[in-house]
């Protein structure tokens, strides 16, 4: 083990064998590693509850069961994402409690049901196809312990689907708030209340919607300042930093 | 005059000169123009009234005040648009009752005022900024013939303000909606309204605005179905749409 | 039913056992949709007639037939598009009447035959291979009730078959072109004629037509000033849009 | 006044001149602005100490002074951003106590200095060309009454120079990284820090940095997963969502 | 037929029923195709054995064969591009003399095997991969009737290879020159000879090659100013350019 | 002189002092321009007659004097494209007969009037505003020993103007076709015409024409066969292509 | 032979049958192939023990079977890359000692074992998902005779793993860095050595990583000067590079 | 000072008034900064002679003047890029030696005329507009100790320029090629020698060129293995790059 290395030179220091003058220099050389130093973080109480994650685009079944089963190992929530349902029935085999939540594409595991969100995330889609998007971030925020305000299909043509959830929204400590084809929710929900509001452009749409882009450009330029964006279709990423700001 | 050639060649299929069925093959040999064939119209009922109109941008004063007087001399109404006051400072000699619309970049002369358009023509902006387009939409509206409704600043992020000009809006027979940044206000102004409506992205906004790309792009995906699209910045294009449609 | 609240609270004003004062102030804090306050909707008459419509690309068969058939109960024309072969099939199950338009790819279920529309609505294509989405054009604006005349394959490479319909054309009151790669069509129709053009973009074409962005941005740039575009692919938006013109 | 009639309307149900049936009707075809209903607001308490703003950019000098002034009659702190030197000068005639912060771009008048935010909030930028844009959301978020920490010029190519402020990152409860180029700054410090992380792309570059598109989708695509992204040079919105976000 | 009409018309005259001057009006209503007016060729040499194409991708086996044999009876040469084996199969069924050309991907009848062409086409391409598309231009060339040379493979980076051809280069009347990747054999090939050079960015490579469009803009900004590009992968376009230049 | 040292090994070959066989060693490694070899030019006839030219843009009008005057030293015709008036009256000090074209932004200087050009070149365009291309293209050929004929205004939004000009157009050899907005032109004109078709966009416009982006992406995608593309406002090169072809 | 012709021509100065003076001329007009000159390269101890490469992608297995035994006939290293495992099981049939690297998706028959390289190329990847492009880089790396240390899954999220291995980077004499998403290893990785950074883009990530672009763009606009890039996903040229470089 | 803290629990360990067990905990939790590690840097040598720099865009005279002699009083070589005259101009108010190369627009201060670069650069441009760009590389690489040999005017459109330097070109241990419109030229360099090519795209060109990043695209793709890029108009990271490469 590193620390042994600069125990044996402290014990050094102590028999005399060494100066401390030498002794600083031998440290000051050694590569900051064989230190141990941890990140410094002033946020471990944020920590807490923290789910592992897996990402589950791109693997075969039999991948994303090993991983699945090596994170449920340190005993905290797990979740894999992009999963299929093939994927689920491998992570399945041997592994008690875990969950497949269809719509979400999200394989979950929840052993902490504890609380961590000191409010409520509202989660709003603009269409029904942005579901799956919208789900993945609800989903993630409910994994990480926080209690979540589904409010779906209530896109910016038909304003008083919106408006007649006003209440519910109003409630909310953050939003998230997905939306495909030109992406105009974020915008809407921004003006209605004055918490943050986590974007998430989908893909859903065809021609000119350029698989999400005309949604991200959109929502970059929202006029509403309280709106900040994550990456297409990313509903983990906006439940993450949701739930993040909900802790605080 | 070419139809004289036609005339002395029937001539001679009258004095027997020539027979029908060479006069035939002769006809089929000239070209369609000789004939004088104008173009089929049956819409010209629409037609009356419609201004004469000169694109002043990239153009000298003097080159504008000539083309402005060529075509008013034809006695309809005449606009010049995106024309600055040097322009209009040189349209203005010698030519009577010709008017400068600051915020529409407009020269106007308005001879006929009568009224074409059947309805009321809406035009909304999102921001203040969007302002010079929307007023050359509803200036051009204007000059052809139209009753104008302006309701302008009435952005999504503040729907209360839309929705405070709700009647208004609701009693348009078209409406024009320009907007900026994401260009999201036309889907919920569609949403709103039974009516077409011509969405104008305009060239406001910075970084991922991309001079409108973020708008248009938007606006191509409108999830409400009465939503048409024109150029950024167009607003002549927009108000001559809506004339048109509201003559019908 | 929120309605009964408010009578409630009236019944109270009536008895004396509240004074208006106090029954403005608690109106006044109500969620306006406790009021039940519909849009106003100065265009009822224009929404006469209107179809039930279903989008069906990414739905199975059976959710389709299950959207339709729930649709279908309100008595009106039901149309699905980007429909498959595979989902009439489940719609047609236990449902009668019901026509698979199979160049449009639409599914219609046609009950009220009436005409709304007041004049011709000319559908123009450029090459054959725009027919399904100049299809779903004109069967959105026949079940919306309107005459509709075709008229493809009229590209303008081959500019004589387009002035050959020019009477057709002029006849119409609004006209839907479509056309992919360099999406030149708009234009020279909208020279043609004095009514309102609704110009769709396809993705017909290959290498630099990249999935109808090079239509898409030729038909922006119009020089012809009674042109407006929707949507890549979009024939049932200029189909609705054509139609809501038509009837006014 | 609106409520007026509504009281008349209450007036005649007391009066027993009207039943409350009717009364009923007669509301529900009212305009729901008649009845003044405010935005449920459960966020007031955040509200409290929100500056009044201004874009400066595009205006005169004339137009931001008196859009300001106007503003400071509401008696809070204001702030224009995108401002000029000689809009600056406009302003301060005959207002007292307003500053230019010439790096920041921003006009700023400061009367309430109560602190609202909970934490620190980190301000960093990767180069000494963002800064303008890092200053704005600085001064923004100094201006809505937080506590801010300033971290310039820590770019990821001299990886040491962030590493040296590790300990006063940690110690921030939001962080906002802004950086032009390859936008990486984000994600290395969503990597060392467990709090929400608003990242800012500058127009700082040239060539393939394309006005700050580049940083734009490097930080879209942040692997980071506390990231959430607002527009190029977006200063002032990052200000105010790390303020939103610091209230909680 | 429509030369009746006028017939009839013309007899009129003849008989003195109708006055010249009349004939003239109804003329002058009659639409201009009624006339039969073909279109001014001044070119009809320049058209002599021009084959009959069709364009096989997206269509069935069955379609390509019912279109190929509907063709092949107007007694000229007949093409297929894109076209698969399948459809071969199809067309080949009853059909004599049919050939199937894999490479270009090509089917071919030829019946006139005139050379219309008055010099040596050369088509160079770049890669081996890019054969394809060199074929589908080689073999639409010879169809049209042009005596062509293949020099493939001779990509830049081994110039030398390239310069070996020399001479077979410069015999040519028009060069064909097909690239993917960075598109870059035009410029060297436009350097070397004095004719015209028709330039087919193909969709060879991968990554930042963006499907041909990196290859395109490389040779819209040839500097070799003898170079003209056509689309991507548009071998038949180059072949049929190619052909009209080496026929007059 | 490089050709020395081969005369001096090709006497000692005379002399015996030196075998063949080593001389052909010898000179196989010598670099290949020590042999002086030129270019293989089976072309050389076309070369005849055929300008120097310099690229005015970016120069100052020094630069473009020093350079045309040394460039009128060889004899031919001299051409100055993208030049000033300023650069122009640099030029015209001290040389004879120099003129300047301003829409076209050329400085001419015309020694050789020969004809060389077989037939005629039409150049279209179809705005007022594509005319300084239309003329660069104009001059060129011009200048290269063409009869050109100006054919402009002709723009596709009023198909009735080309078609005027359908004789003139039929006539020619070859034709140039300059187009901004969706530069649909070139299609129309291919269509109606058996020769080769030049295309080149145009930077006019604004908006989504992206700075002729549409225009150029239209052209691309042409349904005419016979059209190939220069680079966006490459008069220049449109006309030396057309001038080369004019010359077969 | 065609050195033969020359020796011929010698032959006759020798016998003074031809004048020194008309071989020169008579050398000058000779193509200069004829010659049979090689490309001068000083740099063949470079090109010692390069492999032999094809490109397996869009091939079937006998094709690539057929190039690589062919090309294993030169005696060298050979290399095929995208090479699937059904092309391998075609190569190894009647061919000993090759190899299947299943990550580097890459055929490789190593024959030649020398070290050319003078020292250690590290080879860094971001994530695992980018392993097959940085397995593809290390494989060309070692065929082409380098020792290589593999440092993946180190991406800028977690600089801690990255500083972690930082004597490893630092050791090396050249550093090849893939990254997807946001692409931003090169820079830090680049401010670490004081080494050439060859940073190879890939296409991992989904959304506005637009398959590769964003990190493309990101290592273009690297902080850090020391870094060059290649093609998106193009492990091998980043190898090749980087063996180039070790070799000098 | 940090180290003196250390050396305080040295003293103490060294006394005996903390054990080394605690005195390892205690070094463990203090953060890396404060042991003063600097860099591993292996490559010290390659460090010996690197000039410092200054990028000059956007600064003004006396900013850059500021920071420039701040850097001479470190006593090794100064450049300063992308600098204007009248930078150099207050740059060279008290300082001696210092230089101005107009062309690449850069200040150079050389005091260490030492030769670091073990062979030759050559530093290449397709065109004089392309100039600036590879005087600031060949400029970067002379104040880094390097012999360079420019190499001008030689773009592909004239190969045989490029081939008369083929000799001087395979003399270079490494080149730079810059290249604007098309960017060929390192393509076919790369294939001429079997050393690293540094490619520099160039912003020179117009139209299809977009400021450089048609000629970006084409040398990511370049066919050539040995080829990789920098960003647009980047001469001084191209140099650099280089030197770093030569120093080995």
């Amino acid at each position: 083990m590193k620390p042994d290395s600069i125990r044996k030179l402290l014990e050094k220091v102590r028999s005399g064998s060494i100066s401390p003058d030498d002794a600083v220099e031998r440290l000051r050389h050694l590569p900051f590693e064989d230190l141990g130093f941890a990140k410094v973080d002033h946020h471990r109480p944020l920590r807490v509850g923290m789910p592992e994650v897996v990402f589950g685009q791109g693997k075969t079944p039999a991948q994303v069961a090993e991983i699945f089963k090596r994170l449920a190992k340190q005993g905290e929530n797990v979740l894999a994402t992009r999963a299929t349902r093939q994927q689920f029935l491998a992570v399945r085999q041997g592994l008690r409690g875990v969950r497949y939540e269809a719509t979400a594409r999200a394989i979950v595991l929840r052993r902490n049901r504890a609380v961590y969100g000191k409010g409520l995330i509202a989660v709003l889609s603009a269409g029904t196809a942005d579901m799956p998007v919208a789900e993945e971030a609800a989903v993630t925020a409910e994994v990480m312990g926080n209690e979540v305000e589904r409010i779906y299909d209530v896109g910016v043509a038909g304003i008083h689907r919106l408006l007649a959830h006003r209440r519910a929204i109003g409630n909310s400590r953050v939003a998230i708030v997905c939306a495909g084809m030109e992406g105009a929710l974020p915008s809407v929900v921004g003006g209605l209340i004055g918490v943050p509001v986590i974007a998430v452009p989908t893909s859903v749409g065809y021609g000119a919607a350029f698989q999400g882009l005309a949604a991200l450009l959109g929502m970059m330029n929202s006029c509403a300042s309280n709106v900040s964006v994550v990456n297409i279709d990313n509903g983990f990423g906006a439940g993450y930093v949701a739930s993040l700001i909900n802790r605080l």
